[in-house]
């Protein structure tokens, strides 16, 4: 088994942050624990307590990565619901404390939308590299009524890694709980130790979609918010078959890490350095502080999916925070809140399977679509 | 590929009832959605297109069988999630009318749960049988202040079948929109018009775990109630492959499903002709109006727990109303609903693959598995 993208041979897929094809070994992961974990793992017989055995060694072999005991790790229905569950039930154990959520401004959609949900969200800026301004946050953790405090590990739009350890050091010495979605790193980079509650996602690190992890230490209280379930952080359970291939998958990615970080930031180093040479780009984010698979730049003159389209013309599938998904044409808060254009922006996040040729590709063919576009739009003189 | 369960083979696995193993088509259809479909579908390249295109054609694949618009269903990250947010966003879009949420006495605790925490709760008894009184739920949901009427279409713990058509001419009439649980039928019985929200589950029926189906009248009018997100019934978006496989098991079954169901009233009803030989042993549920493919019983001087641990000693998974779950060791609501010994509780569901053999299997055991459990109580003179 290789570890090509599968799809059509000529297409280099660049778009895998948060939806990157599975890594072989969970596919055979999910095929074993399909024939053994099929059960219910809360049923008494021999095939429910099989599937329980392997649920719970998916959530030790989670806990291991992420440096957390294996009952403080839960899954989830997927990225999404651990970021809501999260939330609602975190600051639903301080509502005494207050109502105040902190969070940084460019913290993940799900995020902010549980955090306006469940409190008074309010919003700690980010400098032009999108990094959160740490004194800002540290004194809005400190302040009355700060429920929780939320903080990516590093921007899944832009790559730049954020400074967790000095606002943990801070909240705890608040009291505050802090929420570190690290679903854009985990896989990727080392995981922080700076959490008191860290949701992390499989689908970023090549394990399947429809399921999620939350880790959540022993000393933190959360309130269940649904309605009454068994199971607070998955209401009905989890597919044993989903949780097992996503830790198989942690583990397999965890093994090389280190050169793929190596590898891959070199890729991301060499795409920057090219594509600065386009007119009237800029290259986003953080060029030393960042996740090492991520890189993100933003057009002048351009319209962001009509050079994702023109991109995929061409056999490059890439994200754009200007134009992210088909249902959504609202320009990316993240660009915004850096102050960077938020037009004509084209978002790259390199598979453990990218190779050098594939990039080189995307480098000879990018000059191109951006020409091309903005002659669509009449600027190609400019 | 055969129709066996996954698992040692001189086993016989009779507790298929929420979570079978997965019909073969799944396998093959996930297989394919995963080379096809692993990408998110939301996007705008190539693969997100085809990811959108595999999603769109489950959708209306499921939609057909449940005789809905494509538009009308939707997937969910799992039966559960289904009840409790049809439950928590029909109520909330009706709060001008009443918070009163009119249920049997034996719906899901899932469903009873999210009607707890979405308005007053109202159960409407049953009689022996395990059926609910249908002039007492058609007045209930009549009376002023009815918000939702929530009626499973068969309980999956007995398998009596449930009125749902009386209920929902009523239910009409009064302007009160009727949540149908079909998720113990669909893919075992014809789905029935009856309904206004129609929660079905994938894993019921062959399908994978980790996804729900919530079909939703297009006259009906929700409101959401968790975090803003894109997808109200599946924050964050659902797996391509997991959808895509469910509803390709969905036609499999639906394909032979008049045969597997006459093949398997017949073994039931052999079962239930055994069963009833043994002494002081209730045979519970509806004798006619009935699942084609589950069977209960409750026997005097026996501990449910304790049958399941003897039966399973002897290569039988079933599952049991007095000790469901692990975790939960509180009687059945349903059995105590319907007024019938809620210890020494066994209950099988066939699968597909399920044989005559196997069912004899069964019935030439359970004597003497329930006289050994009884002896160890000290009750075998009884």
């Amino acid at each position: 088994m290789s570890h090509a993208t599968p799809s059509t041979p000529d297409r280099v897929h660049l778009d895998n942050g948060g939806r990157a094809p599975w890594h072989p070994l969970a596919r055979q992961a999910f095929e074993q624990a399909l024939a053994d974990g099929w059960a219910d793992p809360r049923r008494l017989h021999a095939e429910g307590r099989r599937a329980a055995r392997l649920l719970d060694g998916a959530r030790e072999a989670v806990a291991a990565v992420l440096g957390a005991r294996t009952q403080e790790v839960h899954f989830t229905p997927g990225h999404t619901a651990s970021l809501h569950a999260a939330v609602a039930s975190a600051a639903a154990a301080r509502r005494r404390a207050g109502s105040a959520i902190v969070t940084s401004a460019v913290e993940r959609s799900a995020l902010l939308h549980a955090a306006r949900a469940a409190g008074q969200q309010s919003s700690v800026p980010v400098n032009r590299l999108g990094r959160v301004d740490a004194d800002a946050m540290i004194a809005a953790v400190r302040a009355p009524g700060a429920a929780l405090a939320a903080l990516q590990h590093a921007n899944g739009e832009v790559g730049t890694v954020q400074p967790v350890e000095a606002v943990h050091d801070a909240a705890r010495a608040a009291g505050v709980p802090l929420l570190v979605d690290a679903g854009a790193s985990v896989g990727h980079v080392s995981v922080p130790q700076a959490w008191d509650l860290l949701a992390a996602d499989p689908a970023d690190w090549g394990g399947p979609a429809g399921v999620g992890v939350l880790a959540v230490r022993q000393r933190v209280r959360t309130a269940a918010t649904g309605p009454e379930d068994e199971d607070q952080w998955a209401p009905g359970g989890v597919s044993v078959p989903l949780a097992f291939a996503a830790a198989v998958a942690l583990q397999a990615v965890e093994a090389d890490r280190t050169a793929q970080e190596a590898r891959r930031r070199d890729l991301v180093e060499h795409v920057r350095a090219q594509v600065s040479r386009i007119p009237d780009v800029e290259v986003v984010g953080d060029p030393d502080g960042r996740l090492p698979h991520v890189a993100t730049f933003s057009f002048l003159y351009v319209d962001g999916e009509a050079l994702v389209t023109e991109l995929d013309r061409h056999g490059f599938a890439v994200g754009s925070g200007s134009a992210c998904t088909a249902s959504t044409l609202e320009p990316s808060h993240v660009l915004a809140a850096m102050g960077v254009l938020t037009h004509g922006n084209v978002r790259i996040a390199l598979d453990r399977g990218t190779t050098a040729d594939e990039v080189d590709r995307f480098c000879a063919v990018l000059p191109g679509a951006v020409a091309r576009v903005r002659e669509m739009l009449g600027v190609g003189g400019l």
